[in-house]
């Protein structure tokens, strides 16, 4: 028998990418139940500021705020960075960003302006985003194949591809 | 005797043109007036939806709104796109997003995600963004060399350089 999906991307992660990726996903969860698009974030902190020891502290976490807002900015992972608010470079510089889809160009760039060194994707089977770029400028990039995330994205593509096309600025294939 | 320095880049620009920068100059000047970081943007396309003989329009404008609102992620080009709302891909495709500084990453990033064929830019005397990367993924990138946008940018950084550097995720040079 395998083991359930969950418990297999879950039980090989760090306390603090499996918090990052649990909150992410959470958030992501909560967009789906709101009709929202389910792409979730959160950008954490390996300790808290001048607390070296400390546990793993999120310091913002979001969700795709398409439907929801109205908003064409709001993915994920700028929504985590909004959710954070303003911040000191030295900050981002020893933050991790957790996503639950591989990132949009918007949202590769936010984590180039704010040189945030590491980003944790939980799927791109969905859609692959700027991580070479990313990797190409020095970001550490990691690639979850999170069994959870690829369903739920799945699903809501299947579900909504209008308002998916439409978060990536693409033309639905039906009308291309 | 030279001209004022803005009569020189407003009488040679299109008619298209000179609305986008002077709408865009407008934000950053409201922005400065508030206290905020003087960048803005706007997005115009060339005749209303559906009128081809229609004069151009602007869609959105907006400002940096870090100050204002305690965002990180409303730059003059994302606050010009939240402002426009949900498009459809197709209308993206014919903008042109006209910004009175060079993009950060992730403003160049938002310009790729919506694939908006045209940037118009009002300086890079002062901060220099991803306008090679926007290039080699075939955006027709225009750089003006406005006097006003240089003009009040430079202000800006000499008052306030420490929201300055905060807003492109620097480390201030006096900290460094
Ligand atoms: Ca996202
Ligand atoms: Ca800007
Ligand atoms: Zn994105
Ligand atoms: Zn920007």
């Amino acid at each position: 028998m395998t083991p359930p999906p969950t418990s297999s991307t879950s039980s090989s992660l760090s306390p603090q990418d499996a918090l990052g990726l649990r909150t992410a996903l959470a958030a992501a969860r909560k967009s789906y139940a709101e009709g929202g698009v389910p792409i979730g974030a959160s950008l954490v902190l390996p300790h808290p500021p001048g607390e070296p020891s400390g546990a793993p502290v999120v310091l913002g976490q979001g969700h795709n705020s398409r439907v929801q807002l109205d908003s064409p900015i709001l993915h994920g992972e700028t929504a985590a960075l909004l959710d954070a608010g303003r911040l000191k470079a030295e900050v981002y510089r020893q933050a991790t960003m957790y996503t639950t889809l591989s990132p949009c160009s918007m949202c590769s760039g936010a984590i180039l302006l704010y040189k945030i060194p590491r980003l944790v994707i939980g799927e791109h089977h969905n859609f692959v985003g700027d991580e070479e770029l990313l990797r190409s400028r020095g970001v550490d990039v990691v690639v979850l194949d999170d069994p959870e995330c690829i369903d739920l994205m799945e699903r809501f593509i299947r579900e909504k591809p209008e308002e998916w096309y439409e978060d990536i600025g693409e033309v639905p294939p039906a009308q291309q």
